[in-house]
């Protein structure tokens, strides 16, 4: 999984029929000092993450593992929002 | 999924039998502010996009996961046409 | 599906026994102005092209989607023989 | 596979549900010769691995062949702690 | 596919149950060209490559397609050894 910050939304009213009714977030990748990679990713989002929060996401065929995605063109799926994590002993981020 | 502009379409006669009756458009890929990020992706649509329009597509085994493509050596599927997106509270694109 | 100019042949006489009869091209991936972006990839060949070619290629799980390939440990497959593609209108590339 | 120093502990409480119970350690991506890459992964642990231990992970698909990640939006998974290795007859690292 | 060269091995006692008795070799990707692009992998061999030797890997779920390593946590076999390859009619290598 990577870690990305969710800095917007995403409307698409023409779709594949299997993703009417998902959620697609703009999510800007982040590196585990909590700045920017400079990539992103349009994720469909499963647990309910806001704008401005930090999470992370799955790619390619683990983004269908879930029961909205299942069977759907979707290779992106936010499937945690970050509480904190930390690297060598000292906390890089709280939500 | 990736953001991406349909730039023009590509014919290739001699393919898998699978591929047969595909429409091949040529994407090349946009970054969350629509400026070009110098990838692109020769992708199958599904959803009816035309050249100029903005577009998600998605990669690898999730690019299957249509009616047109299921079991197919298809790895970039068109699946949404963007209408409009936003970062940070700001529309960076409307169809 | 990403396209690329067939440069050479590959030989290994000792194989997965699954990859028995396979033809191994060298193919240098191509942009979609038709200049090299300097990647390449060791691809399977389904569908009888020739060094000098421009040709698409698939990958990961995608490319095991031909009755060739199945179940094969095969990561590249070359699925269609390019005809010609244009960017903005104008050709960029005709066989 | 890819070589990885745990480098700390990630925290997320709302997460997928299929995602109950699974250790997200952070992971700095490391070369043969044992200096940092650059890049990084979240990955789940199913083999006991601990901060400052020098890793082997699996991403895509292959992260979720294990029985605590199997059908589960994960895609990438500590498979081995790694003991050893040398590269042209050299030993690079010891645990 | 890409190309690789075998520099080494890796140890790892401690590993997920299903990757058992697997020889995992240290290999760094080379380019068409026969010099090395920087990239590197751990791969599962099933082929009995040995140091020293030019190599074939497969990637993602494709490197679960052989015997030993189906339903494993594997992202990278080595599935041939390469005797030789030609680009633009020169021969590049010759085992």
């Amino acid at each position: 999984m990577q870690l990305g910050r969710v800095v917007g939304t995403l409307v698409a009213s023409r779709k594949e029929p299997r993703m009417e009714g998902m959620k697609f977030l703009v999510v800007r990748v982040i590196d585990t000092d909590d700045t920017e990679t400079g990539g992103y990713v349009i994720a469909v989002d499963v647990v309910g993450a806001g704008v401005g929060e930090v999470i992370l996401y799955a790619s390619g065929s683990s983004a269908r593992q879930t029961e909205m995605t299942r069977d759907r063109p979707c290779d992106a799926v936010i499937m945690a929002i970050v509480d904190t994590w930390e690297v060598d002993g000292e906390e890089q981020f709280r939500k």
